[in-house]
């Protein structure tokens, strides 16, 4: 069995997402500076459908994520880009259109019941309506030998890490000061426990990977 | 003239220092944890009148602040340890006793005139009532060609960030979750952009640096 794991970008002070998430700025005002450091490389490009991109060393963090991955977990927010849309209409597709940056079956955590929306590869979207341990186990047994990501958003990740379901958490230190938005790491009490595990530099962001030690 | 440098400790989940801080925890409950990667260091124990100790890489790092520094701005709760004794008896000394850490002038912010306070050695302690910058200017003059620190606490380090007066920012990310606590970057604004300077990683801690770009 795949290890459970957290990989997600986070500011300086911070922040998952910016503030006011909403169809115009999914990732929140300014939150796409967090990302910024993806965009511009291959295994970005790849997936989405455009050729060409960077093979730097965050290039291989990402491949890396990748090749391990077997299935992910995320919640309707971040399925949908902000709570707008689906609660307008709560069978909104997601933002990411026909062509989402995964390869493989994604459980969407959501209190409303819909049918699995399958998608063209191996990738899937899965509606999970009974809560994140029954998303994981799904994801899990999908994942087979393979990890799973618990994607976001961050209200997703600190569910996961109070409930001592992670076991490895990665975060993308970007280089940028949001001063607003919302906090990854939030609504925790002191008792998740990590050990530093490996750092990886780039003149763009830095990746920091840390094992979560089991209580 | 050096530059103005902020170079703290900080938990993973963006802490600078615990909760509740007193006499007892004046780094707040668990926020000795931030400062657990210097303790056995040799360039900590030497100045605390300890022999022996580490010198591995986060003890060069130590060293080169050391080295570069030429004067040091800190809060009055950052002195005083905590808000309470000091509250009690505004001519309370410094929780660092007789041989505090720093060997070099050190300007503390307060709103309490007081005299200056000569302490062995090059270090003494001059209370400032006017202000952060002329703070910065004292300690400017007092450090000449060498850097001034901006130690803290986080809102010293805000107002300073705020201000547009930080030249660098280094902070030494420990592989701790408090959960709460005082944030380290919190009261701002977006508007201070930061450019990836130096990672060095250690199985302790991580020291990412950046510096702060100018308006």
């Amino acid at each position: 069995m795949g290890k459970v794991y957290v990989d997600i970008s986070m500011s300086l002070d911070g922040y998952a997402a910016g503030p006011d998430a909403d169809m115009e700025n999914p990732l929140g005002v300014g939150g796409m500076q967090l990302h910024e450091w993806i965009f511009g490389l291959e295994s970005w490009r790849e997936p989405h459908g455009l050729d060409g991109g960077d093979s730097t060393v965050d290039n291989e963090v990402v491949r890396e994520g990748q090749a391990a991955q077997g299935a992910v977990v995320m919640g309707r927010r971040m399925y949908s880009g902000g709570s707008g849309p689906w609660e307008q209409d709560p069978n909104a597709d997601g933002w990411w259109g026909e062509e989402p940056p995964f390869r493989v079956p994604v459980f969407v955590l959501t209190h409303h019941a819909r049918e699995r929306k399958p998608m063209p590869g191996d990738l899937d979207f899965t509606f999970v309506t009974d809560g994140l341990e029954a998303a994981l186990e799904h994801a899990r047994v999908a994942a087979g030998e393979k990890d799973v990501l618990v994607a976001g958003g961050a209200d997703v990740v600190q569910q996961a890490l109070a409930a001592g379901l992670v076991d490895e958490v990665q975060v993308h230190i970007a280089p940028v000061l949001l001063g607003s938005g919302v906090r990854l790491f939030d609504n925790l009490g002191a008792d998740v426990k990590v050990e530093p595990d490996r750092v990886i530099e780039s003149p763009n962001v830095t990746h920091v990977r840390y094992r979560v030690v089991k209580r």
